[in-house]
């Protein structure tokens, strides 16, 4: 990457940083307790890589910028949003998210979910907005596309499973099961909305598809692998915090060794889906550094693997 | 109404009660329970008065029967949702709604949460639809009123007002700016967008959007004037349940003769309002019926109030 498009690169960075911040209208007459709430929330950003990703993605296609800012922007409010519930006393009870009190331990459980059905209002509005802009064949097939990945088939399904994971069979195909409803659906919407919304063809559009699912899946991997290998290695400990929480945990079904096989195999299943996208879209080579971090991670876990003393080495 | 159309009407309401039950669809991936919390809501519909005035309203303004069963079904869901999220432990702390136990009662509060949000995803996805096959200039102003009346200007600024009306201060304009958020809101939406997608005058947009004002706000006080005279007339006693909670009630903050005359005007208003409505679009006279209903409880709380003995007459 030469300098101008680094500096292009931040630039964005920044005005999708603002877009989040702002994206809500905060009328004068609404009640305090609600507005103190959301700015508890826009004020606290994350890191912001989905948001980047969909605005790359909607402007390698041609979007202009605004609609891809709207889109993008879209997508993390339904993000934030799905964060807040998850959080949750009912839910996964946490008390911290992007390094600040989770809403509901600031301001009340009631609070945190106006706030973020605020942010679901705004995230359609807003994806509404980018969809009207775009051809007719896609204000009939965005839609249905969000509806799908949020809904029964998508993330609420993954989220209502891993709620009662104790009563499932503790195996890969549930812990997999899970991460297509919970992680993989997001990143599908990251990918492959913006993509849609600039008509990419139906090929682009399932090597999309597909590299989410990877991706998807090789995340929820590293994370549940870091979660059994971090405890080992640091304390010596077998117990991690997943199997301390009966969450489910991928590395914890089909053991380590498994776990380290199957991510493997999942990044080298994407790098090829990614090689054949990039070769009928070359813009799209920017994403060949989310697939360097996922490498890293892999080098990280395999490290920490042969750094443990063998008493514990699993 | 003679006997063809009374027939018509029972036929629609039919339509609109499968169209609510079946509207969602639970594919087999589903999780059992969220399929069971969602069946429960989905088999037990309410009295449905809104969708079919949004369904009379709509076909009125020339809407096909397609579209306006599926904006009547996506309004309900939204309006069920918000019934959910009120019913929720942090929220109301109800155990029984539409004759039967609450979501969160039976399914556990996350559950429930889940289930709302697939109301939600799928409301926004059949007014999608709905809207799409409406005129371009609709497509950009109905998602906008949606916005506005479910978000932090309509219905989830009256909720948290609701939830912190005890540090607010115990009068008229307090109690009616919490119904003008939750009550008013939902019925705008009801009377309002079905119109603007048939093509309605800005004039007759605004008519509408007066009597439901007017309607939310006489409604509401008939509501609370129930509490406070049932109780009363019942059982002698001059706690009701409002005050009992600590919840808004307009007839315990301004007195019962005062809400009585507040609400005599605003059903006046709203007959002003709907003569000069029905002399534009004669079609729309079916709504006097649901003024007639307001009378009818008007009636009740005047008699309820003569029948009382002296003693505790407000």
């Amino acid at each position: 990457m030469n300098a101008q498009s680094a500096r292009m690169n931040e630039l964005n960075a920044m005005h999708l940083a603002v877009a989040f911040s702002t994206g809500i209208h905060l009328p004068p007459t609404i009640d305090t307790h609600l507005e103190e709430a959301l700015r508890h929330v826009l004020d606290h950003p994350g890191s912001l890589i989905r948001p980047r990703m969909v605005y790359l993605v909607a402007t390698t296609y041609g979007l202009e910028e605004a609609p891809a800012r709207d889109l993008a922007v879209a997508l993390e409010y339904f993000h934030t949003a799905s964060l807040i519930f998850d959080d949750l006393p009912c839910m996964d009870d946490a008390t911290e998210r992007r390094g600040v009190s989770c809403v509901h331990f600031e301001f009340g459980e009631a609070e945190a979910i106006l706030a973020a059905l605020a942010l679901i209002n705004r995230a359609y509005a807003l994806s509404w907005r980018a969809i009207s802009a775009a051809s007719r064949e896609c204000q009939t097939r965005a839609p249905a596309y969000i509806e799908q990945r949020l809904g029964v088939n998508g993330l609420l399904n993954g989220q209502s499973l891993d709620l009662h994971y104790a009563a499932l069979p503790h195996n890969r195909e549930t812990t997999e099961r899970i991460a297509r409803g919970k992680t993989v659906s997001l990143i599908q919407l990251t990918l492959v909305l913006p993509a849609m919304l600039g008509g990419a063809s139906d090929r682009e559009l399932q090597l999309l598809e597909r590299i989410a699912l990877y991706w998807g899946l090789a995340y929820q991997m590293t994370d549940d692998l870091k979660d059994v290998l971090g405890s080992k290695a640091n304390a010596g400990k077998t117990v991690a915090r997943d199997l301390l929480l009966g969450r489910p945990n991928v590395a914890s079904a089909m053991g380590i060794p498994g776990a380290v096989e199957r991510l493997t195999r999942f990044i080298d299943l994407g790098d090829r889906t990614l090689a054949r996208l990039v070769q009928a879209r070359l813009g799209l080579s920017f994403l060949e550094k989310l697939r360097s971090s996922l490498e890293e991670e892999l080098v990280l876990i395999t490290g920490n693997l042969c750094e443990m003393p063998l008493g514990v080495r699993p």
